[in-house]
């Protein structure tokens, strides 16, 4: 089975918490987006979504689905979304499609945060197989760059991206997390951070795992 | 005296900070409008500065002193800004001309805060005159104002603001600040908040007091 048949596997096991006439909140990247071609087959059964990507909305759109304005929904059940790593205690890195900050407000919205990835995203340390995105004011990107560097990483600039919000993203290589809450705490109070990819403070409540043997929750 | 002159005063009193052949941190606001001035005189003496604001951008290019990119500077002297507030301790609140994001950039940048205000801007406890402004990534302006009340405070959208970095500014009203540290990291690590004006974790070194009685230093 390829990767992409276990994000569709995921992606198709999460319908199932989508209650009927529901607004659901929906994140943004390869396997959200087999997620929302799932959703697009029960269109009419649910009120709407709030995405946490232009990119999201446009194909929510597209599918007839009414995208609403997360300042005009107080709470959300559930928020289905993929992730670059997860640990074992369902903390993540996100942001490897810039998304992070828009991803981390919808995600707090929700009750319940459904993460959907294939096997190859499961990690004991966050950290070990993919770099640290930081979503930075842009006149702030040389000075947290030289935080970073204090703090033990390896920053480098990704070039040419401009996130929703205006702003720059800094992947940080080299960077194993062994405590994800405080490291998630200490990037926040960095002047010139706007959001950083650990979502420690905000872990997923659910994992669906695409794997060759099947969809596996993991509660 | 009047508020005008008091704030002129404490300007005239931080030029003897600069340093010849320097690059100047300058914040923002009225009372650093007085500083601009003060450093127009002396302009053949410095090699620039770095602005917090477009504003002070704009000033300081048209007393012809040359305004360098924070991420062009590795560390600056000094930087000088004023406050809306600030207590014993040195701590300030700061954003009521909505820079407080750049503020907290350039000041993190300087070996030294200089903070210039007159006597009025003087008190015990953050948050007894000014209400706390908080900068918020505009989807997110709902969601962080429901989580300011359930801190105690009382947000109020600052209408038709838009900051330099493209977001909107909540300010909450009645909210004392009893531990200004331990406050400003957990309204950073809400999600959807890009700063808040709180300068705790950086606060200012000197303190010069414009009053009737004179320029008063605190060190």
């Amino acid at each position: 089975m390829d990767q992409l048949e276990m994000k569709k596997q995921a992606a198709q096991a999460a319908l199932k918490y989508v209650q009927p006439d529901s607004i659901v909140g929906v994140g943004s990247g390869s396997t959200v987006n087999c997620f929302i071609d799932a959703l697009g087959a029960i269109s009419d059964q649910i009120k709407g979504a709030v995405a946490a990507s232009k990119e999201s909305e446009r194909r929510l759109s597209a599918l007839g689905i009414e995208v609403f304005n997360a300042n005009d929904v107080s709470a959300l059940d559930i928020y289905v979304d993929g992730a670059d790593e997860i640990n074992p205690q369902k903390m993540m890195i996100k942001g490897g499609g810039a998304a992070l900050t828009r991803e981390k407000i919808v995600s707090s919205l929700a009750k319940k945060f459904i993460c959907i990835v294939d096997s190859s995203k499961q990690v004991d340390v966050l950290g070990s197989t993919f770099p640290l995105p930081v979503e930075v004011i842009p006149m702030a990107r040389s000075y947290v760059a030289r935080k970073l560097v204090g703090l033990g990483g390896a920053p480098e600039y990704r070039e040419g991206v401009v996130t929703d919000n205006g702003n720059v993203i800094l992947d940080v290589y080299n960077f194993k997390i062994m405590q994800p809450m405080e490291m998630e705490k200490t990037l926040n109070n960095i002047a010139g951070v706007v959001t950083n990819g650990i979502f420690a403070l905000r872990s997923a409540d659910i994992v669906i795992v695409g794997s060759a043997q099947g969809a596996q929750v993991l509660v």
